[in-house]
């Protein structure tokens, strides 16, 4: 009796909590949808939905009449070598946005991308395989593949044939219509009549967060200077919240400068002041120390400029003119700033630990846009990242890192680079530098 | 039957191969023995001989009449506090030898460095606690202690209290008598009187070789410019032979140089030629390349002499004057040769890695007498000892070992120290010094 009683439990449970999903195409027509902006065909038939690309006409939507906020999206598609298509999500299209275009995520399709979101009309790419290296992109066929979306809150995560591609947190828009996109292909002959196909496209709406999938792809935070309930998880932290001066002050003074520093719109800016080592407001430092860690700072710089983050800072240690005495993470314009051309065998450019290490040649930088930076001290072990490549790796506390610095500007700086821990600076080298998105996970 | 034939062969093979010990002291009277040297008395009673210590009489010896070569001698001994004793062995007096004086071997007994060996009237000390600081002096006890010798053709050990204490390969006395001393005290009024007691002194001659006792104390090899058994067994050779020019060539010519160099009575030396670099015989490097070793080099120098011994070496990198290219463990008399106070933060002193890295502080070092140099390469892994201390220890293949060479003498050498094998160097710089044991272990 009892043994029954378990079986109709299960059985119950199970039905009670059954994913619900629901089609949102017939099979037969396109009830429910609509087409926007292009005029390339779209059409069922037995249950699939055909999009044939057309030359001459721009980027064609076919959009759900209705909305869509959390939900888990589910499709297969098949598309022609050659062509670029899409499954536009959370989108929208108002006149007084660019003349109605269509504009928002959008789950990419196409022979190279396939699986990454990029965001239509608005940001450009949010997440794609340079994100994810392992993304599922690697899975695709020229057959029938299988797509799942995961819109959960500001979550949104895909995948293609059950491998995970995209993972990020944004909160830019929080519902909008489900679309197909036949991409335009100007006047190329060759894709003209070529199609790209949808089948068993199915949401599902309710209890969404219970069916999330547990294996995702690495996290991207898109929200500025936030933490994501993931990177808290993981223990990241904001060093600096985007909005006051909250957890920082002046290097040689113990309120934050009254000049020369500017938060504005989520930025963190240097003033412009004639390229000065610490003569506008001077450095700014972290009102507290720390010891093993991984900083990660997103930074951008006008031509010419010049600043830097300092680690295992003693800002009492420099009572004289100039900056705070630290290890640097060098900020510079390497083609412009004369610093870059000085020092020894580029240990002064972009990058390097200022004076002392080359950054790698194998480093990237883009003047005028954000670059990220990360610096990771475990002990004695310590590491420079310029936009995800290691730049530069190096041990102290020996011989050889005495060696070195007895070698470097900061020769006569009692133990130089030695500290259990220091304070984390920002450099007022004069020059105009943004900053955003300081975090710190404490090892 | 077969049981009773196996007990029988057994109990036969135990009574053929058991150790033969015979007393050297009838325990009544001192037959067998002679006094030599000084007044002080020796007495004997119950199987004890007691040495009285006696002021204004030179060292006094009870010395058997018989040679011994080799033999396991064991004894028992007890001695006052403040008094220096010992127990001489392959030792001898002779009239055309310091007047009769005893010399030879002696196993010390006093309250510091007992254990040890020390060369009566000859070498001074050959092995004592500074090679072995965990040797059995520690478990001296103010009763009766232990002791153990074992004298087995070149090889000599000793033993207290069953713990290791001495261990050394000698080839320079194969036999001679056994002695018990009694140490001269000057006037020493307080000394005078107390004794030092031996009993059971007994010794093996037959087989000895076959009841060594396997736990010893690490082996010095004193035989110049040879390999010993335990060092041939764990992997060491002779880099030089300590006769010929086998194995070494000049630097940049193919053949030993002719002039510069002289070999004389187990020494190499380089000879003084007014401190020029190279421009008298030349470097001289070894015929063949070394990937990862450890290299023990023995090295003298007179006052204000310059050398150095380099590793890594590539002889064909410097084309133009000077000496050939690699990393060099310096050899420097830091008083009087003004290269000590030049480079930055001591980096040209004796044991660094010149021009690189500073030898540590801890570092000790003797003019006019040999010094121990070792070099240890494993892969990218180096280090320097000097008399027996690290003094430079250094990773190369990195970005810290580059960033050190680009501020050094050496960054002009593309790659400099980062080869995967290289010669071994010995440096002319116009100044006497003075080689001998130059060993190399491969890994």
């Amino acid at each position: 009796m009892k043994k029954i009683l378990l079986i109709i439990i299960i059985l119950f449970s199970g039905s009670l909590y059954a994913q619900e999903w629901t089609p949102l195409c017939n099979g037969k027509n396109l009830k429910g949808w609509k087409k926007l902006n292009g005029n390339a065909e779209f059409k069922v038939k037995d249950g699939i939905i055909t999009g044939v690309y057309k030359m001459n006409t721009p980027n064609t939507f076919l959009a759900t009449e209705k909305n869509y906020g959390d939900f888990i999206l589910e499709f297969d598609f098949k598309i022609d070598e050659g062509l670029n298509s899409g499954v536009q999500f959370r989108s929208h299209s108002l006149k007084d946005y660019n003349n109605g275009k269509v504009h928002g995520y959008q789950f990419e399709i196409d022979g190279k991308w396939s699986g990454g979101v990029y965001d239509e009309e608005r940001r450009g790419w949010l997440y794609n395989l340079n994100d994810n290296p392992a993304g599922g992109i690697k899975t695709l066929k020229n057959d029938w593949n299988k797509a799942r979306i995961e819109a959960v809150g500001n979550s949104i995560r895909t995948w293609i044939n059950g491998v995970a591609c995209a993972n990020f947190w944004d909160d830019m828009t929080q519902e909008g219509f489900i679309a197909l996109q036949v991409h335009s292909i100007g006047n190329n002959k060759e894709l003209n009549g070529k199609t790209v196909c949808w089948k068993d496209i199915r949401i599902c709406t309710t209890n969404v967060a219970q069916y999330q999938t547990a294996t995702c792809a690495p996290e991207k935070n898109i929200v500025a200077n936030s933490i994501s309930p993931t990177e808290a998880k993981d223990g990241w932290k904001l060093l600096w919240d985007g909005k006051t001066a909250n957890g920082w002050k002046g290097a040689k003074i113990n309120a934050f400068p009254e000049k020369g520093w500017v938060i504005d719109n989520g930025l963190l800016k240097a003033q412009k002041s004639g390229g000065g080592e610490s003569t506008n407001g001077g450095d700014i430092v972290t009102t507290r120390k720390y010891r093993n860690f991984i900083l990660k700072v997103e930074f951008k710089i006008t031509p010419g400029a010049n600043s830097g983050i300092k680690y295992f800072v003693d800002p009492d240690l420099n009572k004289g003119e100039g900056s705070a005495i630290g290890c640097e993470f060098q900020i510079l314009d390497d083609e412009k700033h004369p610093d870059a051309k000085l020092g020894v065998k580029g240990n002064r450019t972009v990058g390097s630990l200022y004076d002392l290490i080359p950054a790698a040649e194998s480093k990237k930088f883009n003047l005028n846009e954000f670059n990220s930076a990360t610096i990771i001290v475990t002990d004695n072990h310590v590491e420079h990242w310029l936009n995800g490549i290691k730049v530069v790796e190096y041990e102290r506390n020996n011989q050889m890192w005495n060696a070195l610095v007895a070698y470097s500007k900061f020769k006569d700086w009692l133990n130089f680079g030695n500290a259990v821990e220091g304070r984390i600076l920002l450099q007022d080298h004069g020059d105009e530098v943004w900053f955003k998105n300081i975090k710190i996970k404490e090892l």
